[in-house]
């Protein structure tokens, strides 16, 4: 809850079956300033049907009531098990007793209160000076695949006293999250209810930040800052994974293909097996860029897994496989790093294995 | 080894890292009649550089000096792991000792000599009249993943003593291919290597088939129904696979979306650890759904799990979870069905499920 009005930007799951909250947040953040951000976990709300969406009515309306402020300045989330009806006895109740204990110390209890599978807590935050005035950001996420065991939903909530007006805001938020959180895959599953929220209250008051400008430049590079800093512990934390990747594609004709064929690899389950059994197999690489459509100039194009160069110019590189494998076996974070030399743009995009663990885990929760 | 020539077909992967058999293959196919296919397992000469594309040469010039025909009636087939130079000391002899070795009754022997990580034979034979003629088809393929453990590639082979010209055999082909080997998924991985390949030499001594009437709708449903039978023993075969796994999508918009749509179920990490777990875990069905673009009239869609329709215009429906699990279990070929109420194409897509055996088995071999 903020003291006073927030302008809100947010970007939502593009999926089909998106939750009925997906859909009202986005109106909101559309339509009006923000106060209040709602979120459950244990339950997506999605896949409900008409109940569902009552259910969020019910819920924006209450939250509302209890503040005193109007249904329109209210975003709801949910994350959890699909196609379940919501205990609303349980969401009544909470809003009740939470709205009782607001403080401005909370963020670490409200970071704990939306993991589902996540075994560490994921917040980040940053301070900076714009016109002589201190500005404030915190963000906290959930997330440990793109989809959960039934838990769906990788969500993010930024708070900043910044003051920057609604497109700025939507601005550097677009940017910041392309290349953060639309730059990691667990198993390549979206999920139904992926939410990344944020509101500025303008306490800090500073002169309102426009779409351009070192202003609005330092306040992006900030937003990106913490936005990548959440995106990188949602991989690492990803179900049953042992390591995280980061994977760096350079030499792309232009910033998709970078993308597209750096998660070619971040989602190619063979890559990701090769990697929990520390095996340096360049060939699932390869075959994974080949696999998508980017342009490669083969006759110069470098593969490298950590410093080691593996492909060089279309032929396989000599290398010391065992010592390789160790290194793979020995580091919790990996780098791999593909020059296709068909051009000059980059994408790092980070994912982790996949192990029999992440199949267990998510072959043995039965709904 | 055909005794004369054959017009031939192909369909051969889009990996840009394609094996440089691949290239050669394909050029011969378009530009010459075919005599002969060699193929080897144990490495697909893909990403070998300037002496793949050298060793490739070489086994066709050894091959047509043996058989005495020219060299451009040769195909090349590898399959195997990736970027190791081949051992052209192996490829002469067995080319030396084969081509002795011929016979008309060796077709399962072939099957069983381009078997890698595949635990069946892949054998599929029919048999139909044409103008009074009786026409022989047989077909042979390998493959237990779309990638295997460095051991790329799906092969098959298939032999008819059809009359049919070039272009009405690339026709049925591209038909047959279309919904048999291009609707299959084991883990989302296409290979280097991939190669469908079809050769007619005409001594049926049918008429010959044209690029459309009966005879060629005959022969098109036979070349369909031969690859069918192939293709569906792919996922069955999958590695570590408990289950194989038919999804129909119907209604669809197009015939593109129907296979969009399905694909995106067969391709869900977290759908297919699901079918692992005996899991009517319907909500990864739907999310897999949700993430592609196709069209879906939610208030009228229908989603079933076997014959038991989990969710219904909407909303989830009432049934007995626990014996759709027991269903799920007691099975070793499940059907889902989605109506995704938006049109009237429908597609079969074939998978199987993810198994902890599949991770343990890709990440446990080593280069």
């Amino acid at each position: 809850v903020s003291e006073c009005d927030c302008t809100a930007a947010g970007t939502f799951t593009r999926n089909t079956f998106r939750s009925p909250s997906v859909d009202v947040s986005e109106h909101n953040v559309r339509t009006s300033p923000i106060r209040a951000i709602i979120a459950n976990s244990g339950n997506a709300n999605a896949c409900t049907g008409e109940n569902g969406e009552k259910d969020v009515r019910f819920t924006t309306q209450l939250l509302a009531a209890e503040l005193g402020i109007k249904q329109s300045k209210v975003l709801v989330c949910s994350t959890g098990i699909i196609g379940v009806p919501m205990n609303m006895r349980a969401i009544e109740k909470g809003i009740i007793s939470g709205v009782k204990k607001l403080s401005s110390n909370n963020w670490e209890k409200a970071a704990r209160a939306i993991m589902t599978t996540d075994t560490f807590l994921k917040i980040s935050s940053t301070r900076f000076k714009i016109d002589g005035k201190t500005v404030n950001m915190i963000g906290i996420a959930k997330g440990a695949g793109m989809i959960h065991p039934n838990m769906a939903t990788m969500l993010c909530f930024i708070a900043t006293d910044c003051a920057i007006a609604k497109r700025p805001l939507g601005k550097a938020l677009r940017i910041a999250v392309d290349r953060s959180f639309n730059c990691i895959s667990v198993d390549g599953d979206t999920s139904t209810n992926d939410s990344v929220i944020a509101l500025a209250n303008g306490m800090a008051e500073n002169q309102n930040i426009k779409t351009s400008g070192k202003a609005f430049d330092l306040f992006s590079r900030h937003l990106k800052k913490v936005c990548l800093d959440l995106a990188k512990r949602i991989p690492k934390d990803g179900e049953g994974a042992t390591k995280l990747i980061e994977i760096l594609v350079e030499g792309a004709k232009s910033d998709d293909e970078a993308k597209t064929a750096a998660m070619g690899i971040a989602t190619s389950t063979l890559f990701k097996t090769a990697m929990f059994g520390n095996d340096p197999n360049w060939g699932r690489i390869l075959a994974a860029i080949g696999n998508t459509d980017v342009a490669v100039n083969k006759e110069k194009s470098i593969v490298w897994i950590g410093k080691t160069v593996v492909f060089k110019h279309n032929a396989p590189s000599r290398f010391d496989a065992a010592k390789l494998s160790n290194f793979l076996s020995k580091n919790k974070e990996i780098w791999i790093k593909v020059n296709l030399a068909a051009g000059k743009s980059t994408c790092t995009v980070r994912t982790c294995d996949l192990t029999d663990e992440y199949v267990r885990f998510n072959a043995n929760y039965h709904t």
